[in-house]
């Protein structure tokens, strides 16, 4: 209802009043709908829709990118995805019948296959020549480690479902995760992840209040290095820690893929490279609501049990905690939703750590150009590798003074540069001797 | 918020990238508000607002046609509805005092007789001024069969409530119904009425899924025919049972007035006529929610308990129902709400049984030219017959192949006919004796 | 959905139809937002926002004239009150630590002082440069008797917090209220203060059904006067009672300041002035939302417990009751807040006793002018006296007739009159001998 009120100024004291009050979120970098410069590049990704195990008897209503679909596994054990309205009357599929092969619409009986082609309509004498001319919108599936993957953008662009080298490594299964349901827009999720700089101060205020969650040295001093890697970007967060510098990093890959290592690493022992910890894909639901799927890399060996490392792995990533408990300890999901649904650009004061949307608006503006954003494969062997893991070198191999910010963020940079040559997960696999 | 995307083109597997994805539906079909097309049609008839058995001790809020009223029986027994907000302050009466005359506002006293004339205006000097220059919104009231009607529109055309032939069957008791709730537009709840091809799909989910609730033989092949008719438009539902042809009418009268027959005859035994089974008259409350209200129709020979054909005849007509099980076992509620709360007509690919929105669109035409809609009467003398029945005929009677579509849709269009010249309720009539 | 119908006619039974059906608000006058009207002008006061009592350990995320803001208390017990989102990412501060000078952003650790101040930007190498650019939009605090007050307005014209002079009463104490909440305009809430004719019948409903509420002789005729006094609008209310004339009066001072005088008082014994009863403050939340806060004052000898005043006072003032008891019983709560989400005026039609409006109206208009408004203060010896009161006076002392009007409303006059020569305060504390 406000106008919006504009006003510069030095800041003073209760400067209230002639802050900016209001303005309007970036749409074309925020919108996810069909024929938006924002929808139109996640259209050229493979979004999670469902866990594997939520289609079960009943077809499974669920929201993406702005559409209404429906998602179900057939008698034959065959996945679909189709728009949730029946072509016909537009009655909604979530109240159909699976079928030994498709899904039924409960008001007239038509059939649909799990591509959406029309197989039957029941009482029409026109019925072939109908079935010629009309079909179900639906899209292609993917299921990979428990999760319904879904491709939305045009059919004669369908990018390989990137199955990238983490999901490969000896002695670590992939376990399915949970739904992380964010009540905002996608690119907040996505800031998030590039942003390392909350790492060491929102992770960690659960530890000064007294619960374990991330290991304590998340919250010493840390240095920042962004780096554009072949699949997205990726930072490195280093750390002096006892007589090591350890150097952390997460990437960003393609438009919805997540690459974390272990919350629990604390570098006080040296390594070259660590297992996965967790892969995540953020859905757009729509513009104003996100879910997270993720798979738990697990390996073998790990000391902490499954049930407690879950419980850890998704603390603060929900909606499911009381209002005063995450006021008191607030996670990823209260800062990113703290946001608002779709969070102002123009009302921030970005400081020096604060990057990260740039590869995206890149791939929006490959996408507007006609072309192929950054992170889109149409060939397995076009995938790159992913370079989050951690790496942990005694001081004495590193050059400088351990202490001068200069000297911590040219090593990073340099580990950047050793894992273009050579990425973590190779360094592992030759360490684990495979 | 996403852009609406036009493609044609061919179906082909997978296809939701080049569906329409969105569009806005028909308000000037829809809309039921004061001033719209579909508004003032709907105004040229009497509407259900409350059952007689709702207005107790406290006044009613209901909502009609978009209007918030307030609906009352005073000291006298008469039933007054009026709009809702005190023309004084606007204060709701919702919160009025029911007096022995009238209704009497909570915050300054203002009484309204039941007709919205001010009676009284206490602590006012200029009362008798005032009371000549403003009144409440009201509307004309009717009861009957324990259901109050108003009439919304032009007072220098007021129609009579037409009292149906149904209405007088001897020995079949007219039984108030409940509220059936449902949250769409009132045009859905039209075209499922005046489609006959949904009852032999959607109405026999509940028995292939072991519920018994409809006959079993609604589920066997069935030929449709529709009728105009004096007051409004028949479909006839036409099959072969064992050694008979049975034919089955349903009747949409006027704008909002739906006649059923029994949802458990199952065609085994030659009639000329049953008796009515159920009425229904569709509310529109607003753009996107409508409420049907009923009347049984009860038998004294009916075998069924009365509680339990209650139960069978409500079932899955209402919003009271947990999700997995309208999922499971959905019924016309469920189908109708599931096509959005206003349905997008421009998304539908219709079939050959799918009419009926034809006759309403006639209706709308004529009171934007300024005349009465078809179904409107201001003389009971004008009000034409019924014709929902079911005529049950041995095949022997029947000329031609009955196991051919055409005998059999011929032999319907002659029952039409025949209803012409003798309208069910007739029949019925001649064959009770009386 | 509706379009709006405009029809003027002179009353007839049922007329509906010819009802004027839809308007808008006057958002000029009832817009809280900043840069409207009705926005700029109540920023020109002090506004309640929490009780003091609210704030403890975890930020309170309150609302004020559609701002969103995050008030708390810090470890040196300073009150601030902050635009919600953090000026750095715009993540809500509600989820922000409470330091012990100021608060601290949950995300990447901003911490700020009560005044909005950059204290501390975490990891941040150009720091200082940034804190001298950037503040978080802040206001000033008062607190008095247990409320926050904050001024919303600009800085250069803050006024001073109007100290009462019936704040300071002896023997008589200031008891912080509760949170009362109305879903609607604080118009509505404003126009509910300056309409003296509600008491007599709103407010003895209760009685009238059996409940003890105001004093009973609330129900008899009474006469209206409106006077313009210098802090604001009163309005005096006479009633002959027994053998005296009874003159209670009820000021709206400055934007959002209403003082009332006791519910109890029964006019048969005569008395010059009453001791304050309560006093309480309007925060427009936004557009449709209001807050009343208030503060009982309670004197040392009151006969009734203090819980049982309490539940009186604030019977019918609040949203928790459950809606057939509102029906049944309404109050002040019901009656405006069922007036709508934000009253139309233009389909309101008055009588003689409507006013009220005028005074914030010229307010306003003053402020639009560049003006300060009336009931604008810089100094506090410029704040004037309060005029709520109740004076009791023997008929004899009252020249003319007792019972006609015209004498009834000339001696209310004329107690107006001398109020303006000695304020029932003062006349109050004179009695008491101090």
């Amino acid at each position: 209802m406000a106008t919006t009120v504009e006003i510069r100024r030095k800041p003073a004291p209760f400067d209230g009043y002639h802050r900016k009050q209001t303005a309007e979120p970036d749409m074309s970098l925020c919108g996810v709908g069909r024929g938006t410069p924002g929808g139109e590049y996640l259209r050229r990704f493979w979004h999670p829709v469902a866990y594997l195990s939520e289609l079960g008897e009943l077809p499974l209503r669920v929201r993406a990118l702005g559409e209404d679909l429906v998602a179900f596994r057939d008698g034959r054990g065959e996945v679909g995805v189709l728009h949730m309205r029946c072509c016909h009357r537009n009655t909604s599929l979530e109240y159909g019948i699976i079928e030994p092969r498709g899904i039924r619409c409960c008001y007239h009986g038509r059939l649909f296959d799990t591509d959406g082609t029309v197989l039957e309509i029941p009482g029409e004498p026109a019925e072939e020549r109908m079935k010629a001319s009309v079909s179900q919108g639906g899209y292609p599936t993917h299921v990979f480690a428990g999760i319904v993957f879904i491709y939305m953008g045009p059919p004669e662009r369908i990018p390989v479902f990137p199955h990238l080298d983490r999901f490969d490594v000896p002695n670590v299964s992939l376990v399915p995760g949970v739904r992380l349901n964010l009540e905002c827009n996608w690119v907040q999720i996505k800031e998030n992840v590039l942003d390392p700089h909350h790492t060491n101060f929102l992770h960690t205020i659960p530890q000064r209040r007294g619960m374990q969650h991330f290991a304590d040295e998340f919250e010493s001093s840390v240095h920042f290095t962004f780096l554009e890697m072949p699949g997205g970007l990726a930072y490195m967060g280093s750390r002096k820690v006892r007589d090591n510098i350890w150097v952390r990093s997460a990437e960003s890959y393609g438009a919805n893929i997540h690459c974390i290592s272990s919350i629990f690493e604390n570098g006080h022992v040296p390594k070259a490279a660590t297992a996965p910890f967790l892969t995540f894909w953020t859905l757009p639901v729509d513009d104003a609501v996100s879910v997270n799927f993720f798979i738990s890399h697990v390996s073998e060996n790990e000391n902490m049990p499954f049930e407690k490392r879950r419980e850890l792995e998704i603390f603060g990533q929900n909606d499911d905690r009381p209002y005063a408990e995450r006021q008191f300890l607030p996670g990823d999901h209260d800062a990113q939703v703290g946001q608002g649904p779709i969070n102002v650009h123009a009302t921030e004061h970005l400081g020096s750590h604060d990057r990260g949307v740039t590869l995206f608006r890149q791939g929006i503006a490959a996408v507007e150009r006609g072309e192929d954003p950054k992170g889109f494969y149409m060939k397995q062997e076009d995938v790159p590798p992913t370079f989050a893991s951690d790496r942990v070198v005694p001081i004495a191999e590193v050059q400088g003074d351990p202490d001068d910010a200069k000297t911590v963020i040219a090593f990073a940079e340099k580990v950047g540069k050793d894992y273009l040559t050579e990425p973590p997960i190779s360094v592992l696999k030759r360490d684990l001797g495979t």
